[in-house]
């Protein structure tokens, strides 16, 4: 039986047990306030603490949410047995069928969530996606699992647009690469650029299309090619903080994901832009705005940035005050950031 | 020659020769301003008129646009000899390798469209793209032009997550199909659940995704499988003015693309979610806002929908003030929109 399966009738039979023994079930969830996430030095990533929230159906306060997670358990497991996905969105709508309310999709994310810290399971594996995707490039070979294709290989260069990383890709099998690394970059222009000029052929690298913070989906592929290829990761974004914030998510997780699990790439390296890059590429800048600088005085607080190196990139962006865009390297030529720049970083 | 390539020429042409004569050159730029922009009735889009503004390089105050004209011309030049695409943003940065100012992207956006008032041509033939993609995924064949790809074919049925409408497919050629309609819907969910269905086996279709207002690039693909390979078009999109005004965008062209040719598809029908649907689906709604409500009056007094048909629809909306996602079938089970709804509009 499938792990995901596995959890979801386990869950099921910590509620029906206590209904044929003659009493009210009651469900604990792990605590997911503020003062439950904890940042674990030793694995490099926010966690929950020991505290756990209980629900009891034999309190009527509680009726509601625990009917509404209940379905979410029996719609996923629906959703497993048919080899069928669903978006949050259409999670949302469908309980309607099902006479189970919710106000709106915010409630019904909340109780998925509340799923996922029951079974110690990401939505993901229950079949459950956001609607937004990344992409992938590069000399990878996966296997699909998806019901239509199991068994079939693709090879990630197919496509020179790039493959997205939905359902059936995210659940492949990586099965083989000529590649090296694990190439990240923010934007959708840079990726396409990085393809078109075989800079995936020269670095021997996979390229993952991020588009600002990656779905999670995403986040969980490079970790699969990292752990099962043992390709090593590095991440190129716009130099600000928003862009280091994306590295530092990939490294070191979310607050917002302390309860999932096998998510986080510690070893993964943010090779810029960094501040010092901006200077010594002579690239062109923006002045940073107050949410720029209000968003670095808020990293610089920040447990995961406490490393002395990500504390120097935080002080270069409050000295220097401005910023740059991956896109500023086209100043100097069209093939200077491969020529040069990620020569320099990757060679 | 390329026929963007011969383009660029002529314009090089047209501002060489009168160098070599001894005079300043000038362009004649078909003018984009609101009185010039016309409904053709008898092609059914809007078309820029008559009136032309020139540009007089002798004119001190017309010097600045010329020059960035004639840059952008000569970097298009350069992107098409190399067989490189660009993206807008990338433009806008790579104007300062040559000395050549702009204040910001929506500057160098505006002189890409006066290039291609000039040329005749869409950006996307002078290999300049904007970063969002759609996907496409169906029983279609199609063979690659870009370089290190050409001649080699593609099955769009080859990743079960779609294929990105990326710079490579838009410039592939249908060659081969086993569908018999290209069916468009507006959000990615629905794009998934179509395909994990087998809806696009069961109405033989060709899946788009539009992710709202699709770029041009996905309405040109989509023209040309229409044109081609003679395959009808039908649009899904939410029931809401502007689920509906992605249809009319697609039939009838946009006041913005009006210096365009060859990107609408009269024919392309709009399949709903329309206002009856939402009675006869019993479909759950929300109250339309104030932009909704504002739209729908801009709507009914826009040229492109005088025909009655279009105009029940608007009053249908404003009668009922109420909208409905097209995830909204999923109150009735996961495939009611595949059996019922669209059984019931394609079968």
């Amino acid at each position: 039986m499938h792990d995901a399966e596995k959890a979801l009738k386990s869950l099921g039979m910590r509620i029906l047990q206590p209904i044929i023994d003659e009493t009210f079930p009651t469900l604990k969830i792990p605590d997911r306030k503020t003062n439950n996430i904890v940042f674990d030095d030793t694995i490099n990533q926010y966690v929950l603490g020991p505290s756990l929230s209980v629900r009891d159906s034999s309190n009527v306060k509680h009726v509601r949410s625990f009917t509404q997670l209940t379905w979410a358990a029996a719609f996923a497991k629906e959703l497993i047995q048919a080899s069928r996905t669903s978006s949050l969105r259409d999670l949302y709508y469908s309980a309607e069928a099902f006479g189970i309310n919710f106000n709106n999709q915010s409630e019904s994310d909340r109780i998925v969530t509340d799923l996922e810290c029951l079974t110690g399971l990401p939505r993901e594996s229950l079949g459950i996606y956001p609607e937004e995707h990344s992409s992938i490039y590069g000399k990878v070979k996966m296997r699909y699992t998806v019901s239509g294709y199991e068994g079939i290989k693709i090879d990630l260069t197919v496509s020179p647009d790039g493959l997205p990383i939905g359902p059936a890709l995210m659940t492949a099998e990586p099965i083989d690469s000529e590649a090296k690394i694990v190439l990240a970059v923010e934007s959708g222009g840079m990726f396409s650029r990085l393809i078109e000029t075989r800079a995936w052929d020269r670095f021997s690298a996979v390229l993952v299309q991020l588009g600002g913070q990656p779905p999670r989906a995403t986040r969980r592929l490079m970790r699969n090619l990292h752990t099962s290829l043992e390709l090593p990761v590095y991440i190129f974004t716009d130099g600000d903080p928003w862009g280091m914030h994306i590295a530092k998510v990939i490294t070191s997780g979310s607050a917002n994901a302390a309860h999932i699990k096998n998510l986080t790439i510690p070893s993964a390296e943010w090779i810029g832009v960094t501040p010092e890059d901006i200077t010594e590429y002579a690239l062109p800048t923006e002045s940073m705005n107050n949410a720029d600088l209000k968003r670095l005085d808020e990293l610089s607080r920040d447990v995961r940035y406490n490393d002395p190196v990500w504390q120097s990139h935080i002080h270069g962006f409050k000295q220097m005050r401005s910023k740059a865009e991956q896109q500023a390297f086209s100043r100097h030529g069209m093939d200077y950031v491969v020529d040069t720049y990620l020569s320099d970083k990757l060679l």
